[in-house]
């Protein structure tokens, strides 16, 4: 049985639990959260997880855990930034334990984080353990489905992408990053604040993707604009007025020879409905030959963040030690044995 | 530079020998065809490969052609089933050459030709060499692909796959084994007697796919029905009268427990576009989540399959011998310098 922690119990943490609760040949034995109310829980009433959680009491303290239960490989869904998760990679990676991040900027960290990226290779390798960062986006729509179209083209000019989805169903933290609700005054400011994020992650997917297809980039733009809705959208934790923001259009562009060869976009916002916007994942590129794909409805990014990285935890064992990317392991696949 | 020998000088054949011709760090140094009238003609003639074909003689003689250029990889591309290139490929195995093959039955062969495989994989060990077979389908649109969506999934229960493509550009060869311009009673009589053959390859998508996700099949059924006009269709070398066959439907369904768990469908037809069927690719999983994909035209086969196995030349290089396939190797993308 390989035994398995969870770091970080929030819905992801807690769904991905939930899914190694019922995945044969693995098991849980330990959980970690550092938020004071999750302390002490047993892992069984977390989120159905019922016997397989058994005995299992969540614990603020990472190195205990680590310690204790000698785990042959960690779940970290904690944070989206390397700095923020470095130091608790770090106690993964030094007690041995392969590792499998939903960090976004850890899906690509090379040239984003380069000291880092090093630092945790050197660490994973000393302590023969596998490090991969990876989810739905970045980790999957818009890099590994784009780079395996390519496969099938003798030439890529221009790639197009854009994953159209909604926040209806988010709280007020997606809310806030994501600027809903706000005027078209107080978005500049919160993109000015760094308040408003928009999605975390595309300098990663852009990097993956250049890496692979030997483009050396110039520079990657960024831009973060408002989604300005002119009807009333309202859910559980928003209202928009019209002529307010109901929620941020992420755009990210690859520059090679100054020109624009890579662009995705990520348009997300509340009651996309009540607009009339068809929510999908749509890839285009243009090459020899051309590819158009549409996905519709989109994959479901918090169902497909999980699923993924459980998927992908028989490659995170499979000995193939250092910091690693979707790009260094066989195709991922879903498997009910694996 | 890595020395490359193309088996199989038509279509396929000579555009991968084209595309070789392009590719950073790889030479052509060797070319065989058992056709009385290719045999001597330079492979610089050839599809205006020029240049990196000057010199290469195009030969009946496989056996001297690799003993003498000792190629690190043969592309080859001579038929759709083992029984007919096995000797062809033990031929190339022996002088320790990796192999990419574009026969169909090669994509996966390890159930449907276990004797075979199992041959070819002891082979390719023992004389240190990668035998890999691959395409656009199968390997690629109704296999591979799909897979990787499977990567997002917790629970598959069910796939339906078709890819609806056009023949009107192919020549008298297809337009026989795919019965077009055939009365519906010739139709029957082809395919009882074998002439008309629709897709080849389906069993090696299922079974890889089946393999793959941890399903053992009861059975793998396919069914070879006609494509009935109801209109007058005119292409260079078929005509279609109302009431007659524009080609085949080919249809393979996955059984487990009794339940189709796999539906593929293939139907090719000639002149699509008069009978207002939109060609294309498209894959649905029913499980958690679903997935809805449309690839919008179809990829296209041709270029696609040619594409796709030179791209893979660099993983069939990558030192993991014996009989692979796509299951294998990272995630398959384009990369201008490899």
């Amino acid at each position: 049985m390989i035994k398995t922690v969870v770091w970080g119990l929030g819905a992801m943490g807690a769904g991905m639990a939930k899914l190694v609760a019922g995945k044969p040949g693995y098991k849980l034995v330990g959980a970690i959260d550092l938020r004071q109310e999750m302390t002490g829980v047993e892992l069984s009433e977390i989120n159905d997880i019922g016997e397989p959680g058994a005995g299992i009491k969540i614990s603020r303290d990472g190195e205990k855990v680590l310690a204790e239960t000698k785990p042959d490989i960690t779940l970290l869904a904690t944070n989206s930034f390397v700095d923020a998760i470095f130091p608790d990679l770090q106690l993964v990676l030094t007690h041995g334990s392969n590792c499998i991040t939903l960090a976004e900027e850890m899906a690509y960290p090379w040239h984003s984080h380069p000291e880092q990226a090093a630092l945790l290779n050197d660490l994973a390798v000393k302590n023969e353990a596998t490090l991969l960062g990876t989810g739905v986006n970045p980790g999957f729509v818009l890099d590994t489905l784009i780079l395996l179209l390519s496969g099938v083209c003798s030439q890529v000019d221009r790639i197009h992408a854009a994953r159209i989805n909604d926040l209806s169903e988010f709280g007020p933290t997606v809310m806030r990053t994501q600027g809903v609700g706000t005027t078209l005054r107080e978005f500049q400011e919160g993109i000015t604040k760094g308040d408003i994020v928009g999605h975390v992650g595309f300098r990663q997917s852009i990097d993956m993707m250049s890496d692979a297809l030997g483009w050396a980039l110039d520079e990657i733009i960024e831009e973060r604009l408002p989604i300005v809705s002119d009807i009333r959208r309202e859910t559980a934790y928003a209202i928009v007025e019209p002529g307010d923001v109901a929620g941020c259009n992420h755009v990210a562009k690859g520059m090679l020879h100054g020109k624009e060869v890579i662009r995705l976009e990520h348009p997300q916002q509340v009651r996309a409905d009540l607009a009339k916007v068809q929510t999908g994942d749509h890839i285009k590129i243009f090459g020899k030959p051309d590819i158009n794909l549409t996905i519709s409805p989109e994959i479901p990014g918090g169902l497909a963040t999980m699923n993924l990285a459980v998927n992908m935890m028989s490659s995170a064992m499979s000995g193939k030690h250092g910091l690693r990317t979707m790009l260094d392991f066989p195709l991922p696949h879903f498997n009910r044995m694996t």
